[in-house]
């Protein structure tokens, strides 16, 4: 297995167990909500915010282990606007990382609750940062606490999903395209991986080239994702292969074909690995990572 | 018209002129989730919880105006939870506050969207309140997040809400009414008041005793919302009449009749101005407003 697989695994493992250890069990009171929460959470996953936030704690200094109850929270944000976006109002998916969707297990009302937990959940986890022993300061994680809101909000990921939801009624065109995918799933990426590194004690410096970076990552794992939908293996993605084209929804594929998107992804890579100069062997990871993400097949 | 009644309408005024303040206006972009986020904030509602944090504040020696910011976080995790309660998949209900619910104006997928939104914003919002001068210190800030977090999360509102979906399919008896209405309704009124005081500065004396005139409080005002569903004018509370009974929710006047209710509520309400003994002049507002729970007509 390659280096980058390896690492992917190894830390894929740890957030896994951290998220496994920070959830309340399935039976704690009501245990309907909290068995929700677990089914989405833990059901796989590539857990590549987390995995970008732990990165660039490394990158200035830190560890992912450090920011191992950020990491946790943003995945929980994440995971929360997956079971949004999955319900019947919204995209209507049966499936989720190869698994029927929260609201498909657990009913419409229970799937809505368990993404508003999820939500206030990781919320919940931020606040709690600075009890750790050595924990970060507390200006700082107001300021992650901040970053990650507006990543989020309406400014983030909600207006990235009312334009997608716009966008399935009206033709959009390449510029609309890229603003509903960096409000969607850019701005979440961007604040994940601003979050490990603020939380480790960037420099405004290295803030600025990790916050480059992740614009670039960003987009080139969007595009891919693009590309996966639909070209890929559903036994790989998880996803049944082609979902966005029939719900006639704007992508990069749609709009310039696979092979000039996969040429696009390849800018935003090289882009964002040169971003990382000045970073030497603690840049490895998100290095190799950009690489990964034009070779993923899932 | 009385001292209270006068209270109630400048504070009210001052709080809504904060939430025009602090919400993106309705153009913002994308427009769409910003009119339903102000639809739904800014048609009316009694503003009760960031009434009581600003009252909280004022009974420790601070003041509604220090921690404004605050109170409309607060009043947006409210809103947001009454938004996601009327979803058809949760109680299914027309009319809020006398108008057309959220998702009948906007539709659902905007509905849930917004309602996200705000429980976001509110975040946000709590974590700039040490930006402001003079502002509270950060590690107060990051309890008060903790603690409205706790109180919006699975062992506070969200529990509550699965409870009493749940309720809808099996009988409840008393102990487990008072659990939903202590974790549905209670622990975010008990949330607002510990804010308040805690950002102003409350000593740990203070905090208890504000603590439990916010329990006794809580459980007063669910007795007599249950009791104004039931033989209130729908021109007044703004809900269909009887609509808990046609619901079959469980309610204190279905388990105790409408006397014995009222009396419940007598008592606290006597129990919350008690454990008020020792603020004197700056417990006045919170008091009162006691006092008033018992005898709303809204």
């Amino acid at each position: 297995m390659s280096w980058i697989k390896q690492e992917l695994k190894r830390r894929q493992e740890l957030i896994n167990q951290a998220l496994d250890k920070f959830l309340l069990p399935a039976d704690a009171y009501p245990p309907l909500i909290h068995q929700a929460m677990r089914y989405s959470v833990m059901s796989g996953g590539k857990r590549l915010r987390p995995m970008l936030a732990g990165a660039a704690a490394e990158a200035v200094g830190g560890s992912l282990d450090m920011v191992l109850p950020a990491a946790v929270a943003i995945e929980c944000i994440h995971c929360y606007s997956l079971i949004h976006d999955d319900l019947p109002a919204m995209d209507d998916d049966d499936l989720r990382r190869g698994q029927p969707t929260c609201h498909r297990v657990f009913g419409e009302a229970i799937a809505i609750l368990a993404g508003d937990a999820l939500l206030t959940l990781a919320f919940e986890f931020l606040s709690r940062l600075s009890e750790q022993p050595e924990g970060p300061p507390a200006l700082v994680v107001l300021q992650v606490i901040r970053e990650l809101a507006e990543a989020a909000g309406t400014r983030g990921m909600i207006g990235g999903q009312v334009l997608d939801l716009e966008a399935e009624q009206k033709p959009v065109d390449a510029a609309g395209l890229e603003v509903i995918h960096r409000l969607k799933t850019g701005a979440l990426i961007r604040a994940a991986v601003r979050s490990g590194a603020m939380l480790a004690g960037a420099s405004p410096e290295d803030l600025r080239s990790l916050t480059a970076y992740a614009e670039e990552l960003g987009l080139a794992f969007q595009i891919t994702d693009d590309i996966l939908d639909e070209i890929g293996e559903e036994k790989e993605t998880g996803k049944p292969v082609g979902s966005d084209r029939r719900h006639q929804k704007a992508t990069f594929p749609a709009l310039y074909g696979i092979d000039a998107s996969l040429a696009m992804a390849r800018g935003c890579v090289e882009r964002a690995v040169e971003s990382l100069r000045d970073f030497g062997e603690a840049g490895r990871f998100l290095r190799e990572l950009a690489y990964y993400v034009l070779e993923r097949r899932s």
